[in-house]
């Protein structure tokens, strides 16, 4: 019954040098996280560190997709090669219903430079984060000069994929009904670039003023910094505040128009993200960007073994009779939760 | 420096005996994963199971709050109490500007019936059910008829949340954007109550339509089951799948229509919520739900508790000089992930 698998060591110089064949095929061990795919990954790793990620999030309906192939389109034309992860929170019925998206970017299909994998989340709960980052990583030591990662920003995992790129762009679009539903995903304090796609839509003028509100009260007296991989928020006094807000060094989150149906703005876009990009280079906020994308890959590494390990640990049928002990009140979830992880190794 | 803490029995009798100060103590303890807090669940869980759990959910914009205000109100005016537990992926930028959600629930305050608990989703990435489970855990306990957990349903987790209930209501709303969005974020197939909040507004046959095609797909040859909590898709046969739509015990999923700042359609609502309440118990299939939300807690607290462990096991200083040496590349996340994992306990 055995599958005649390319050895992890082929897959390795394939990526290495240009092989699209074994590119796919390396992407797909690492995706359905096959026995190898650690070795494979720590094979490519000493080879990453060239592309610069970029992260596209948002709300559905603020056309993130075309955002992207438009975005990619214009890479290609700057000479430059891109890799692009789309991640995708299809339903599983309605798989075909959403072919529209990605059908917008074959215009993409045929050109050598650029290789795009679309990732759907079901069943993947909590270790989407680390399949991604793998991935990128593969894209990474493949030679890609970009990589953009696209995500569905209003679920925390899919803001937290986004946030481990070095350069982040929120997208938004007028007339998403209210505006304030922008802001309450959560997810501004994570951009290095707001963009207004669909700016030809009517609201257009309310939603940039909605978020350059919201970017004065980020320039006031509130600070996001990191911990741990989370962003915590801390308040400072309003003098502290002014005098950070003079300082040079500090990047200016701006709100870019865009109609990525038409391609306009989108030259003005790819510009910002390299100045971001020389930004972070300059001023060696890369190398804490680094530490930070770093620290997220190990511990989603190590989360998602040891989730591997609890699962194997709990054997179907020995849960559910303390499923069934819990159900009838003869004990309870925090007593049985003490007595499984005893047989976590 | 000691604060008088109120002591934990205290703190359970006072749940029990229907103490409202004693009941928002027990929820913020709880929350704040204070020491104590699973052995205050512990004693608390013998009390539980009366109530009955609606999981609200769907993407921004479509009303949840004022349906969930709205619905609290008719179970008060059915006489039954109502607990409710809203999340809120809220900015940490822009606390103030998403209270307009809260405000509208006040007018659920003063009525002793009505307990309503908002939770902010900002820095609690992963462990986010657990707490939610945990809180309606206390509100089950200290004795509600009925208890609804508001997420926005857009995120895998959210998803997750909403899927504990015991009934769950999907919402959309017309108009916002294309449709396909509402069937992107994959929340379809947890509904057992469909309903279109916002009914009033313009593009409710284009929604409805679409809905419907939804639900005809569900009930033709593809069928969703729970498998280790996760939801899987199968496919069957027509034949097979035509036998099984002729199974009279099958629960229904219907589209409901409400104007929730109106009140209408939601006494239809509540009665449909009650017909699946009613539904459950007369089949059996509440015995399924209650292993599946009891097997979601189980998982759910292992998987904090051992993500405290690695944090605890991973001090910061020595994680710098591993994130250190593999930003230069001296090493690489998957082999350094494996050295980190020999410490977890």
């Amino acid at each position: 019954m055995g599958v005649i698998l390319t050895p992890a060591d082929t897959l390795v110089q394939g990526v290495l040098g240009g092989n699209r064949l074994h590119l796919a095929r390396t992407i797909s061990r690492v995706e359905n996280q096959e026995q190898d795919a650690h070795a494979i990954l720590a094979s490519l790793y000493p080879h990453t560190g060239h592309a610069h990620i970029i992260g596209v999030t948002g709300a559905p309906g603020t056309g993130k997709s075309t955002l992207v192939t438009t975005l990619a389109q214009s890479y290609r034309q700057a000479g430059l090669t891109v890799g692009v992860v789309a991640i995708d929170p299809t339903s599983p019925f309605t798989g075909g219903a959403l072919l529209g998206d990605r059908v917008r970017m074959r215009a993409l299909a045929g050109d050598p430079g650029v290789f795009v994998r679309s990732m759907a989340t079901r069943g993947s709960l909590g270790g989407l984060s680390k399949t991604t980052g793998d991935v990128v990583t593969v894209l990474d030591a493949a030679g890609f000069d970009r990589i953009i990662v696209e995500t569905v920003g209003v679920g925390q995992a899919e803001v937290e994929i986004a946030s481990t790129a070095h350069t982040t762009l929120v997208v938004e679009a007028p007339g998403l009904g209210d505006e304030v539903q922008a802001i309450k995903a959560g997810i501004l304090e994570i951009a290095d670039i707001l963009v207004i796609n669909k700016a030809d839509r009517p609201g257009l003028d309310r939603t940039l003023r909605a978020l350059e509100m919201m970017l004065e009260i980020e320039r006031g007296s509130v600070r996001m910094i990191r911990h741990h991989g989370q962003l915590m928020r801390v308040e400072m006094p309003a003098a502290l505040a002014d005098s950070l807000s003079e300082d040079e060094n500090r990047w200016q989150v701006v709100v870019m128009k865009t109609v990525a149906t038409g391609g306009s703005g989108i030259f003005e876009l790819r510009e910002r993200i390299e100045a971001h990009r020389t930004w972070l280079l300059d001023s060696g906020e890369i190398v804490v960007r680094e530490q930070l994308r770093i620290a997220n890959t190990l511990e989603n590494i190590v989360r998602a073994e040891l989730n591997r390990r609890i699962l194997a640990s709990m054997p179907a049928a020995g849960m559910d009779g303390v499923v069934e002990a819990i159900r009838r009140r003869e004990t309870n979830p925090y007593t049985a939760a003490e007595g499984l992880l005893r047989h976590v190794k």
